[in-house]
């Protein structure tokens, strides 16, 4: 791991990183040593590590509860190379948006989301790795995970294989193809859902809940369109894991 | 109003009372004067003003919030005289359920409700009157109403009728009949469901969350029956009621 630089602002230390091609960034309070728990943010479709989402959740989380908060790129955004695989099906899928067809039809969402997987999953893992050897991490306190539409299609299959997190915040999502994924967590998640998602309809996102295995999930839905979660949500995610990760 | 009995117990000022006939009780800080945000919490069916319902929301949000709480006993509870008809319907009731009827087929759920709504919701209102005239609570203060399962099916009514009343938690009710009610709402409204609600199947719930004419209506739902609402949301509720109330 290779700390790249480093800068801190409104009580926030701001680490951005690269764990061999893997862009990532690592935000933690500038008062204060020691490990603390941390929350993994995984961005949303077409955004990257430092997209207004991340941030806007990052940033109260290291304030409000003093965690550490960790983001990185997924393949062929932000910081990372091309991916011409990803370009590719990103493109077919933009032809089908502008030809105003139902955007669950596309038939190139699963191969998008598995070709993602393939490289994100491990990347995370890897990631995780890294961010426990530091200091201000370490690997003796609870991790969460914070991801919605891709961020919780990508969370759902981290969640199910990373026994390393033990909260998580997940939702805009309804794939079919996770079913079976979800049923295997077992840990608290508070799942989000919009109302009017014409991305993920609220049919599919209560069946993908309805299927996950954990004994304490919570559902939270809004009114409004994929992009209009309320901001009181953000609160409500920072108690989620205040609850679940600062008992330690 | 005659104020019938007051004590204070670990800062907690609770004064019973009558309006006529209409018992009720009051809670409010023991320290501190002058008016404050006004909750109403409406009880479960079969319970009463100081069920354990009633008081494991009130008491934290006299204590957390500084709010003023007020319960009134629903016709035919508590410290309200027998009421003939609600005991026929209640029995009636009773012997579906033994028989191990679908509860939501009762022919006697709509009859029931219309006869406790005919003198709970007026009463509610004669009490909110009184109340207002209270030093303690005064009648420039917001006004929020909680109420689930009975509660719930009452608050909505309340609610629709009650310009006073500016903010809401409501839910465990997924009656038909109360669709255009609800549409006239349009306060913030946090409503809650439970998963496998037997009483209150949640398709018929998010129905009625549907209905809302709330542009802020916000939906929890959690795993279990009707009586297994976690925790978390009293929590939940106690930020909802700060966000909502405190803010003149």
């Amino acid at each position: 791991m290779r700390i790249t630089s480093e800068t801190c602002t409104d009580g926030i230390r701001e680490q951005l990183f690269t764990i061999g091609d893997i862009p990532g960034v690592l935000w933690t309070p500038a008062e204060g040593t020691g490990p603390r728990p941390l929350v993994l943010i995984g961005h949303g479709g077409g955004q990257h590590k430092k997209g207004w989402e991340v941030v806007s959740r990052a940033f109260p989380y290291v304030t409000s509860c003093g965690f550490a908060v960790a983001a990185i790129d997924a393949p062929g955004t932000g910081d990372r190379p091309e991916h011409p695989e990803i370009r590719r099906l990103v493109a077919l899928l933009q032809e089908h948006e502008a030809a105003g067809e139902p955007f669950r039809s596309f038939p190139e969402w699963p191969a998008l989301n598995e070709t993602v997987a393939a490289q994100l999953i491990p990347d995370w893992q890897t990631t995780l790795d890294a961010l426990q050897k530091l200091d201000s991490v370490g690997d003796s306190q609870p991790v969460g995970y914070y991801g919605l539409s891709q961020g919780g299609e990508m969370g759902i299959r981290l969640v199910a294989a990373e026994p390393r997190i033990t909260a998580a915040v997940l939702g805009l999502v309804g794939s079919d193809w996770l079913i079976d994924i979800a049923a295997r967590i077992t840990i608290p998640v508070e799942f989000v859902l919009q109302w009017d998602d014409e991305g993920a309809p609220r049919d599919s996102v209560m069946k993908l809940f309805d299927a996950l295995g954990s004994a304490e999930k919570t559902l939270h839905a809004n009114p409004g369109g994929h992009f209009r979660i309320p901001s009181f949500e953000i609160d409500s995610s920072i108690r989620f894991f205040a609850r679940h990760l600062s008992s330690s």
